[in-house]
């Protein structure tokens, strides 16, 4: 019998893939089960995009251009020079989600065993991707403590090889909900200068700040041009995660025809998706105003609830909608399959997300789990004191 | 300044590329270019995908399953199954196009410096794909001498070393319009038995064969379930390039288990597409029938013009909606940018594919192109005699 690959048997599984039988089984019995553990928003997605493909008149579903339609590259680069980002057309390449355009990014600057600094907590497909693209993850230590802050820079200078690349960041950070200071994000623009590596930005949830908090993106930072790439997708922004369109973007001419090569091998990316992303690009402020004010309530209402559960410590998100929690328990992932398998209150449970598949470092994060704020104000409500009544009752 | 990957540095440019500006000159000059060079069809996509997606009512387009809707995979089970092919639910990931499915496949059978035999001629993004994932592409030859019928076996079998992971087969072929008899197949599943090899085959023109021939997969061949990966993709069965919607099938419980790891990484495929491919399997047969009575008569009329000219040699295709067409030219890639800069013929010209991207042994086919015949007979006619008059001057 022929053999799967070693880059095969060592990808990751998803961090919750262990607890969705654990789910169904709830199910099953008839519990409702409110879920936690996804970034599936509940929000509608814009209705500029799905008329724009109900109108689309379409008789040939033909290839797009592989870095996508013209009119959406254009449209999207004065988005991003209308929020401050100056970003032209050619900087452009849309890729089949965030997804691809991480793998391209990582393709194009990274070889086998090459390797890429990750604050972890980190959102834990960065292991698959750098698993498929043949790259050693080398993560850098952020704490709860701090509300998961960028670590020292010392920190990473001491992780830096021959064999380094890249950083890679995420900001506003998945899992962590944490958002990079401007004076963070100069930091990193100097080491990458320093020590001539790409610093890998995934900004898919730019939009999503709270309290004020104004997003910087490494777009901004003056003298990283040839080092910064920045990934970002509509999943998010316009709660369009099933179409599946994201990009890459850089001012390193060479990186972008090296993405481009990769981008033409695949063809294109969905054409029905991009007709509705370009579309999407017309919605009117007040729909984001709407939204970041519900997730922002979501946020306010699921701390203040985490907070009354003795034991509980939660990191307060500045962005994003996800937070990581400390519970009193040894072992989250036993009390995940637990809460499942074994507790109901009122014949109601909840699926959180053991943040251990977040750290790249074993035995790290045991206690933790990732809480997403997709879900609407009274269910999260309902959703913590499921939780509470679990951890009054939970022996493990 | 950080430096691109190896990788990136060798991953390779479209074949015809370095054509795409001469053929964007031509038109300046007003002269009407006919496009011999893409395998974009101009046949309409099935009503049903169009309306269906004009008909869906989406609040939120979320994520889809990783191996993409169920109800999909269970119809594609059943067609499959109705045209002879024991394929299952559980056999099948949905893929973001052939392309995809073509690096899941690589990705969990071949680790960096493996190697993987393909019959040159073929797909030129083969190359892109395997550099991608870190492969070494063995080129075995096949000759338009006899129609670019399978290589001897022996001659495959001097090629296997201690690296070799698997056979890659276009079948039947792009670029070649070759298909393989039942008795090729066969031979072929009895050395990747032998060896413990993969047999993986790109079967995306499954449904484009003529005169009276039938296509045999890998997957109706008994013994080699362990084998084989069948590659599929809606592209061109319904005109469907740009919905990216594919499959990768198989019999191997650990291929499929180790595919879907690479599925879960990138969330989900594309669900407007997925509406569309769906709804599409709902094509009544007298759509197929259409448009292989047209393909075959746009193949007929192209191979009975090209005969004319004096000097070219056409291997006769079976399948798919390719040649490739050796030409009274030293080197086809100069006669093709010649053909755009400098002739027209009534103020019209072609643009043609030259083949030597097609063949990874360097100075091979140098005076081949293959042609698509995914334009109108008439056009077909024009080009040609476009062709004719070109080759009775050129001195190239």
């Amino acid at each position: 019998m022929p053999k799967i690959s070693k880059k095969g048997l060592a990808m990751p599984e998803s961090p919750i893939r262990k607890l969705v039988p654990f789910a169904e089984g709830a199910k099953k019995k008839g519990h409702k089960v409110y879920h936690l553990n996804i970034g599936q928003p509940d929000i509608k997605t814009p209705e500029s995009a799905i008329s724009a493909v109900k109108n689309a008149n379409i008789e040939v579903l033909e290839y797009s251009h592989s870095a996508g339609f013209e009119s959406y590259r254009n449209k999207l680069s004065e988005y991003y020079k209308n929020h401050g980002l100056p970003i032209d057309n050619q900087d452009i390449i849309i890729t089949t989600g965030g997804s691809e355009a991480l793998l391209f990014a990582m393709g194009s600057t990274m070889d086998t065993d090459d390797e890429i600094i990750i604050p972890e907590p980190f959102y834990a497909n960065y292991n698959g991707f750098s698993t498929a693209s043949g790259v050693k993850v080398v993560p850098v230590m952020s704490s709860i403590e701090d509300g998961f802050a960028l670590p020292p820079i010392e920190a990473f200078e001491k992780l830096i090889t021959a064999k380094t690349k890249a950083i890679l960041i995420c900001n506003p950070g998945n899992p962590t909900g944490y958002l990079y200071s401007q004076e963070e994000i100069l930091k990193l623009a100097e080491i990458v200068k320093k020590h001539d590596l790409f610093l890998i930005a995934d900004e898919v949830y730019r939009e999503f700040t709270y309290d004020g908090f104004k997003h910087y993106s490494v777009m901004n930072v003056p003298g990283i041009e040839e080092n910064a790439i920045m990934i970002d997708s509509v999943s998010k922004r316009y709660s369009m995660c099933g179409a599946r369109i994201g990009c890459i973007v850089s001012k390193n001419k060479e990186v972008m025809a090296t993405a481009m090569k990769f981008a033409q091998a695949r063809l294109s990316p969905p054409t029905y998706a991009q007709i509705a992303s370009e579309a999407a690009l017309e919605t009117p402020q007040s729909y984001f105003d709407e939204v970041i004010t519900e997730y922002k309530d979501r946020r306010d209402t699921l701390v203040n609830e985490l907070n009354k559960i003795p034991g509980v410590k939660v990191a307060v998100p500045k962005g994003a909608f996800y937070c990581i929690a400390k519970l009193p328990v040894k072992n989250a992932d036993d009390f995940a399959q637990w809460l499942l398998e074994n507790f109901n209150y009122n014949g109601e449970t909840v699926m959180v997300a053991p943040a251990a598949g977040f750290y790249s470092t074993p035995g790290v994060g045991l206690d933790e789990v990732r809480i997403a704020y997709v879900l609407k104000k009274e269910d999260l409500i309902k959703s913590v004191q499921v939780l509470k009544e679990a951890l009054s009752v939970y022996k493990g």
